[in-house]
């Protein structure tokens, strides 16, 4: 009973719940608290005034379809909640969140049929039959979230009505859709990584053998042709075939997770291959810098290799939720630290990114670029998914803010691993880590302020006799100036995985010191869409250029001229005001930068805390100033080299 | 009986239809001749294999809707073809061509209803209730281009079935949505322009009214609020507050050639020069190289300014189409060349570029850049709009084809116009012009083989004794090296209209000479998708790097090192080969080009041409090599300056 969303049987390492690997204070300590405080309560309660909570009861009372509201999918919403508040439980045990939790299942499973169907939407009279529209309908997909929250049920607390009312729908699935029923799949991939991590938990080997099923159907055109094309839902190419992620990026990297998953339960390599293969060539050519995916709002979907505009990133939330899954059941897989550097990128820079600081309002979509200040929704309003161009308090589709709200309840889950005799430490935290590798019982207690300094102190609190292995990981942005101070004696570190030399042993300090000073990032020049344009990164948090409504230049009218560094402002980077030539027509002969003064140093935020306080425009990719072609001389102050 | 789309009763400049502007042969003659012997019979048949045409035989034989096929707009199609063949029976006179609209034409009308209600979607028992979904219904819009598909055939030949069926139309369309009426709009623009010229050519000032009160009526939200928002189809700003065009392209544009005849035919100068402001400023800032429009395939909408990315270019055809309905109304009531510029601009880089050297597959989107080969749709297939990467047959939404078809057959009405004593001519092919200004009857012969050269020859065949005033347009792009030659005598001729000095008689000859030698263009430096990118233009084309897809290298891996030239093998450029470092991650600390040969010459084609030889990559901006950061060095060849 492992306190984590994912607990394979195989693989390289093996995780530590959230019962072994606790956060106790710092950046994600906060996160969790503001979930606590905010997060949780504010999705519990405007399902509840939408009426999509409500939508159990009436089932109950067979008011539906009259009384429903919310789209097809909103039991999943719903579901995700009850998957965080699992976690939440699991963790803090707060008594009050536990009896809104029963309170709120037993509406859900009260809804169930004899049978174990167990959906709002569908198969009522009035309303559309069980599985008439597995494109659109999104069923199988609402199963998918209803498993996962019984997973973080079953392993935070054990047994309850959830987890047996989603054992009778998980039975009800494989009879519906296993070997001589539907030979089809659900539109919107989730299931197949939830049907495993249920197979897992519940030892039912049905329940694998179905997301099996799922993963070799997917692919082979089962689902209607769509004006996107089938590779919307990644129905186009059989997964083991496919060279590159595809379509609705939330869809794929769900996906992705559930054959990762599949892979590794039935001893399936070459799938597993595949996937990793796949997952490769997306990381090199269809991520944002801030780990996002999806360059198309048409779709929500990936673009083409190198297509990655930042004015129109998508960047879905909930794709950088499905990102982290995909990633972290191939680090466990695998063991390769890369991996864990792509899950940092992403929960810094899109989990920390979508909830505002004080919980109420989410990015549904996660831009790099905003050139004209938005308008910031009013508290009560339900916004169009990617429409809103700030943050909102609730959203028509609105799958992120829960998704952010299991995720920051299970974040324990991402600290630590073991393997064999070893302790990996794969994110950075304080925290307190309780392990039993092979060779015996082993904490450690981890104090840092990263991601604002780059130490952190690792301290043997137990160990066997003869010491403890242990390993932290190098992000690969670390690549110079990275060292392991080992009780005072300091060496080199590379990107990947660094172990002191010799066991550890209480009492023993070790000491992993990360470079985390502000450094200039530049984009493939393959990436039309970054041509001529830097960005910074200040250790695992992007940083950008905000400007507030009301200031006098917009982030459109400032270039690089030089590198950024830290300062008591926090980081910041010498630019050059620029204004330009107005015409009537963009291309003329030869337009220009034209410089309006001397470089001054403009202060940067981290990313995720971008369009906090109001309307504003923002950049993370910055245009380099022009030597050749600027219209006026500039000069770098003093203090920049 | 000014056989041209639109003849205005005032302003500055007055059209001559096609009886007295004829093309007589070169560009636009050859694509006149393949609408003639290809795209209109391609349309017909199309449309009657699909069964939109059926429609209407299914509408007066009781069978709908069981057996209506097509979207909720195809009608609109039909119309547009029909107005098509009203312009070319015209033109041509071809006898078989009118027996074939004849026969269309009647089994139309058979299926208008006595109050003058004609629509095959709604209104029947099973279907949608008359004006039940103004949003997407398209009722009105249907309307629009029936009437003017009557006015081509009531200009080209007088009343006759479709013009009586159109003025009851009208007629109930002013019943229904008049003063006390129905206070709203169509969802597609589009009625309030041939509500408008339907008036002008019948007289009929209710007409004009009721075009008059749709304008006013639009921006005032009497449209249900969508995904979108209501910015989609106009309904969010009343069109004399707003600054800018945004929402669907085509619709913004077939409001805005609506709001201008309105205008002009009210005397209502304010409307006119809010009108004339925002598309000063969608010139400026949301127009593609091209002259195409719509940045964004969601919503098929602009983006913001400088938001014009090559590769997510949606540039639909009919927005091209709207675009030159725009401007040459603007270009008649100001009298301003540059609004002739654009048109040309549109006529060689969108019309003349969607249809196939064929004739029977067209563009439906223009993209700027095409990464990897597209697949070619097989030649029966129906594709999705946006998602064909190739030209297509046929289209299950399909406005684009019919609207090249009845743009090309209605050409002739773009070449000249008159104010007072002058003759204008606005664009160039060979051709005869018989205009009829102040001061007398004039003939003039036009002969030119542009845009493959810049030499405008043209005959004074019949002029009044005094002599005739004529004007001709200098384009912007041509801002240097222009030359007027008036009977042997050379004067430099700058961008705009450009007059002999004195009067021409018969037997006087006028040459204009265009620099048409191909030239670079630089982007304004704040479009982000073209930084660090050039074009090459060449006279009014727009021209384009085109790699097929067996070629070694892809347009990708070139790098601009030089300036274009015309040589024996058409306009080439040096560029250099690079190649690229490939990593796991695309923003690293110091990517470069990478440099893999000297420069060579590669050959450029104009853009209309790309794509009629198979899958393909092709680019229309061109990354400029990066000499502080090319990792090898290269070399011009000495050919190059």
């Amino acid at each position: 009973m492992t306190a984590s969303p994912v607990v394979p049987s195989r693989g390289i390492l093996t995780p530590l719940g959230s019962q072994n690997a606790r956060i106790a204070g710092g950046f994600w300590a906060e996160l969790q608290q503001l979930n606590a405080t905010a997060i949780i309560g504010h999705c519990y309660s405007w399902m509840e005034r939408l009426g999509w909570i409500g939508n159990f009861d009436a089932a109950v009372e067979g008011r539906l379809p009259a009384d429903r509201t919310g789209r097809e999918f909103s039991d999943s919403d719903v579901y995700k909640l009850v998957e965080a508040m699992a976690w939440e439980i699991g963790r803090t045990g707060d008594p009050e969140l536990a009896r809104s939790y029963e309170s709120l299942v037993a509406r859900i499973v009260a809804a169930q049929e004899p049978d174990g169907y167990l959906n709002t939407r569908f198969g009522r009279p009035g309303q559309g039959s069980r599985y008439s529209d597995l494109e659109w309908g999104h069923e199988l997909y609402c199963y998918g979230h209803l498993f996962q929250a019984a997973v973080a049920r079953s392993r935070t607390h054990g047994e309850d009505d959830l987890v047996r009312a989603a054992v009778r729908a998980a039975d009800h699935v494989c009879e519906i859709f296993g070997a001589g029923g539907i030979e089809s799949v659900c539109g919107h991939p989730e299931i197949e990584s939830a049907l495993v991590e249920f197979a897992r938990e519940t030892g039912d080997p049905r329940y694998l053998e179905q997301a099996r099923l799922f993963i070799e159907r997917r692919g082979t055109g089962t689902l209607a042709d769509i004006e996107f094309g089938r590779e919307y839902f990644q129905d186009d190419i059989p997964i083991r075939e496919a060279e590159v992620l595809r379509g609705h990026a939330v869809r794929a990297m769900y996906l992705t997770a559930g054959a990762i998953d599949t892979a590794i339960e039935t001893g399936d390599d070459p799938l597993l291959h595949a996937v990793e293969h796949q997952l490769e060539r997306t990381r090199a050519r269809r991520t944002y810098l801030t780990g996002g995916t999806g360059a198309h709002h048409e779709g929500e979907s990936f673009g083409g290799d190198w297509e990655l505009p930042s004015e129109r990133a998508y960047s879905e939330t909930c794709a950088g939720v499905g990102s982290i899954m995909a990633y972290q059941r191939m680090l466990l897989a695998t063991g390769e630290a890369h991996y864990a550097d792509m899950i940092e990128r992403l929960l810094y820079n899109i989990v920390a990114t979508s909830p505002a600081a004080d919980g109420h309002s989410f990015f549904y979509t996660n831009t790099l670029h905003r050139r004209s200040p938005g308008t910031v929704p009013a508290a009560d309003e339900v916004s169009p998914r990617a429409a809103a161009s700030m943050r909102a308090p609730w959203f028509a589709v609105s799958c992120c803010p829960p998704n952010v709200a299991r995720t920051l309840a299970s974040l324990d889950a991402y600290l630590a691993a073991i393997d064999g005799d070893t302790v990996y430490l794969q994110q950075y935290a304080s925290s307190r880590i309780t392990a039993a590798p092979e060779g015996g019982a082993v904490t450690l207690e981890v104090e840092t302020d990263y991601p604002r300094g780059g130490r952190i102190t690792v301290r043997v609190v137990e160990a066997p006799e003869v010491g403890a292995r242990i390993a932290l990981r190098v992000p690969e942005w670390a690549d110079e100036g990275a060292r392991l101070v080992v009780n005072g004696v300091s060496l080199d570190a590379q990107p990947g995985w660094v172990r002191p030399a010799a066991p550890v042993r209480v009492g023993d300090s070790v000491v992993l010191e990360l470079p985390v000073h502000p450094r200039l990032v530049h984009p493939d020049p393959r990436i039309d869409a970054l041509r001529g344009q830097v960005a910074v990164e200040r250790g695992p948090l992007v940083m950008c250029l905000e400007r507030a409504a009301d200031d006098q230049l917009s982030v459109e009218e400032f270039r690089v001229a030089g590198e950024p560094r830290d300062s008591d402002d926090g980081v910041v980077i010498p630019l050059v005001p620029v204004s330009f030539d107005e015409h009537t027509w963009p291309f003329v002969g030869t337009p220009a930068d034209r410089a309006s003064g001397a470089a001054i140093d403009v202060a940067l935020i981290p990313y995720y805390q971008w369009g906090n306080a109001g309307p504003s425009t923002m950049r993370v990719w910055m245009p380099v100033l022009d030597h050749d072609r600027a219209a006026e001389p500039y000069q770098i102050p003093d203090s920049v080299s």
